[in-house]
């Protein structure tokens, strides 16, 4: 069941790069909530290829077909079913990988742990294979922004040595990522993102970048400790996304140089609730949402097929070189928004549901 | 099933701070396989508190009880109860913060979570939990160490601003980490984490630091995608320990500064197996273990339960400060890794054992 | 997860009964079995409505397609999903089951869990959602049959009042099952059974049937003590076969009226393996394969819709009556048996790929 | 995870029958929950043996602990730990079993499977393992009375050739069955059932029977399509116990022979819910409960082990003969009906929290 997410809202993903289709199916989803192939879509256009020159040149509209669970626009709670099917596949560009193995790609890894692969663009290790992520996490975020007026968002943090200036978060909107070609909100950092990426480009190379979540009015009491806690799902999550290698909460790495009395975040109750005046805990604490907003980065590593020459091993034990063809991102984390968006949102809408068991 | 962790080689675990005994039940384990008592109580005398200025001053001895699933030496195949009963517990430590929540604590959101909470020393959330964990993780160890002769060691790699200088991974032994106080086998660098840590218990502070894990010897081929891949399992096990707050594999966040031409490892073959020449994946690619040594690095938060004064609110909305009282390591980072090295054993046997479904 | 199964080897299914298509996702099948599209459809077409007067005279084609999971005719280890494109679906036809609820069916208990229900056909309660679990089977059956020559077969034991004859199980072959227009290999009672068929179809009616499975040459030591066992893990795939009312194993009901010492096996050792001389165990003895034949009953209710008029009450708390119009099989129990293999393969083979751990 | 049942409230037993203990571990239980060791001890009072001549002549008090997860007398939310210390072991009576394969039992299959085995009274394959699910099964039984009044009770319906008489399902109470030593209401099938057992006991042979479970108020909408349908997990649930062959629910078996317009519950609306005239569907409808009573009978097969003497295999290959010594039941099942219950509690406990999500 490796290629499922979540306990009782849980997502299996399915299909490879130049297979016929990718998708996924969605269990558990509760029944009643209103979604359309539209919606679904519109997250599926912010993850799509050919958005001009920051991602790859493929062309694909990667349109979304929902099979099952939905009936008269409420889903049922019985399975959701989205299909995409491939279109600009050129089996052909990908011929030779099939004898060498690309450095930095799962190709040997594929072959070591089935014997062999589908050579064919990366197969399941493609980041095609997200598509069926981010459809269901479509599902996720409507469900949580009806329950608790949820919003989940996220955007480039740095990409190589250009970082993001500081962010108000309290005012960040999805409408001013998005606005940047590299959906960072700095426009300043933006422009030299965007020459950074172009540079790698023309290089024939690739480079690597981080990415931010904020998850602002998320529930409170999320989290399942002591295995399923908040912040080790959103880890697992992140890490499983395609050249993520690295995780941080709040503070994070920071949080390791720092004292117990600077760190630890002064709680107070205005009233109403109970708030934190810093959020050195990034939203979690004991691995539960305190009701404080979500903070996460993550670290993505450059694209590892690159044009330029590489010396390498191929599948009979002969050692050479490789300079792959084909058409690639230069940088994954300009896409990886929405997928980031798209697994927290799964890990919140899981956990939402769980801890429903507490109301008796 | 959120105290349940792996999928066939699968630990529970149970057990509060305070309350009469905490272990675990390890099911799953293949049959045959020779353990002891000792062996498991050798591990979590490395855990347990009472190891001198580092640590907490609480003394506790954690003699493990293995109470099922091991018959003449061996285990059967059936599950492996573990417990160890609470012996220095000092409940009138804790009664003050019945009343108030400790900043940095999990005592808020439990109230939040489950309406009320165990208020002797942190109940569940207590690093008492994860004693079951390393019980478990033995058995695990021992398998890998059988099969393959996988070696898994950690270290902490800082406290607070000191860092642990570079080391020769291929040479570096347990035995090494273990002689220094602060488990850092660097001995320069260990005598000023050990100030550091004195400082900060003297200022009624702590401090945070970071632990790094290295397994030599790995299988190949390990890890399960999409969704349980390598990476993934092993953040989500890193980030289920109490006050870890970040995660990295390989060249981690540094690789977001890199192009790919630089991060990409040259694969070689050398007439037996294929390697690479350098390491900056950490051993995973695509999520599954390459053959190369596994290499992370984890932040540890300060210990959020200090003796200074803090502001903080109480239970019945009021706002007020805490100097909380009881015995506390000053550097949670110091315990950690027995703890890190049990939850990387856990992963690795998981992934290893549904691994074999593939040998038809 | 309720429309997942199994452990390593699991099938997701989806959809419903006159969405766009029904399917599933198999997850965790070793790399390298090959696998045609074809040997699915063959299973399919065993279970397909439209198979003369004993069936349903809806024609569906139910023509399988393979989206992923498969490269060069083999399994990549990857997830396998299947689609069958919905045809003859005829809405209109179910326009009143909107109202009315009919007795026996699933329509009251949809509402009461979900709210609504998608009214069309039975929605997810409708058999066609079992074709997903027939494809998934075939790739089971393909698996055993290659790892041991396990052969799994399943018949139409009595139907109504009438019984099938003593039958010689070594010989029995899916052949002589598929002769009979009602699966029974006893061609007298078959012809008997045809007979109750046509009556009860005749009299707008439908009438219940038993089926028994039987597992040649079952791998050794399979099921997984206590939850897993064999015997558990059969009766929970058989009971989650709509209409599927009762479970036995061995001598199964028989059994509670015998005394252990004409219902002990006795055990002997033929030179080379360990056998049975009886098998009132049917297989399984503490949930374990023991090498010898498995062999279950299922008892089927009769079909709940039939088009006599019913009391029964509607949506709006009003109370009437029905009297279903709609095409639909007078006997569950003659399509049932590829249903029951394929369950039976299903469990089977996650059993096996599970006891594989054992193989250090 | 073969020894864990259930998704999120979900039980994990550990024990063999002569190592130092037998316990369990209940995760996901709400917090909040009124539970005391004496109402666990209750249960497991009636499932001890030493109950008079019905019963093994073994005399253990089964005396229960609650290591974990309730303080102050209500559950917090996190794992409950439960053990039993075994005291009347006699390891030297099942010496020689340890030598030859014991008719019947799981001997032979747990070497199979495992490679050894605690030969010592059936290991984990005794069925003292269920005192963990009976444990469990106290604290779910509390919930469901709690949140629906929900009552589940179970009685031996036959043994050998003596069946029980028709009861008032209605008005049939714990205590009346409870007076009876073989736990069958009906007292003059109880006195034949008594006599029965004796005659069996006395010619060093064991004899089966069946159960009947009856849960009346059950939650409505309980079960989750389309593999864990509320009668698909009480079949799995019930065919986990120890000698239990088979599994029907409502008209069961009987339902084959019967055409539909006999089978179906006509529905009506009494002003404030839906109801059946008749049961036949065993308040279990598309595998989702419909309010009604859930009515199942299982059949337990005679004890395997007898001191009669009978023809087996050995270790070693050997064919011979064996005279089982030791104590034992001669009749399971009139200590199954509390064992029968606490499973279906911990079924229909997991199901009414799943269904909790609906709840938004």
């Amino acid at each position: 069941m490796a290629s499922t997410f979540g306990k009782i809202f849980s997502v299996t993903t399915w299909g490879e790069s130049h297979g016929p289709a990718v998708g996924s199916v969605l269990d558990g989803c509760p029944a009643g909530l209103e979604i359309t192939e539209e919606e679904v879509q519109a997250e599926l256009n912010r993850r799509r290829p050919g958005q001009g020159k920051m991602t790859t040149a493929r062309d694909e509209k990667d349109q979304v077909k929902i099979l099952s669970g939905v009936f008269e626009g409420k889903t049922t709670g019985t399975p959701i079913s989205f299909a995409v099917f491939n279109e600009d596949q050129r089996s052909h560009d990908y011929a030779e990988i099939q004898k060498w193995y690309r450095p930095g790609h799962a190709d040997l890894c594929y072959d070591l742990k089935y014997g062999f692969r589908d050579y064919r663009g990366g197969g399941r290790s493609s980041a095609r294979e997200t598509i069926g992520r981010v459809a269901a996490g479509a599902v996720a975020k409507k469900l949580l922004k009806q329950v608790d007026g949820t919003e989940i968002i996220a955007w480039v943090n740095s990409i190589g040595e250009v970082d993001c200036g500081p962010l108000d978060l309290n005012s960040l909107t999805l409408e001013q990522i998005e606005k940047s070609p590299v959906r960072c909100p700095d426009l300043d950092a933006s422009a030299k993102m965007e020459q950074a990426v172009l540079d790698a480009r023309a290089n024939g190379d690739s480079i690597g970048g981080t990415v931010c979540l904020l998850v602002k009015n998320p529930p409170v009491a999320l989290g399942e400790p002591v295995f399923d806690r908040l912040d080790a799902l959103l880890a697992q999550a992140m890490l499983s996304i395609p050249a993520c290698k690295g995780f941080e909460i709040g503070s994070g790495f920071a949080s390791a140089r720092m004292h117990g009395s600077k760190h630890n975040d002064e709680l107070y109750f205005d009233g109403h609730a109970y708030h934190t005046r810093t959020n050195n805990a990034g939203g979690s604490l004991g691995g539960i949402s305190n009701g404080e907003s979500i903070y996460c980065r993550m670290a993505f590593k450059p694209t590892a097929t690159i044009s330029q020459e590489q010396k390498t091993a191929g599948r009979g034990g002969e050692n050479g070189t490789l300079a792959a063809r084909g058409r690639h991102d230069p940088c994954v984390a300009v896409r990886a928004p929405v997928i980031v968006e798209s697994m927290a949102a799964l890990v919140l809408a899981d956990l939402f549901l769980q801890q429903k068991r507490h109301c008796l």
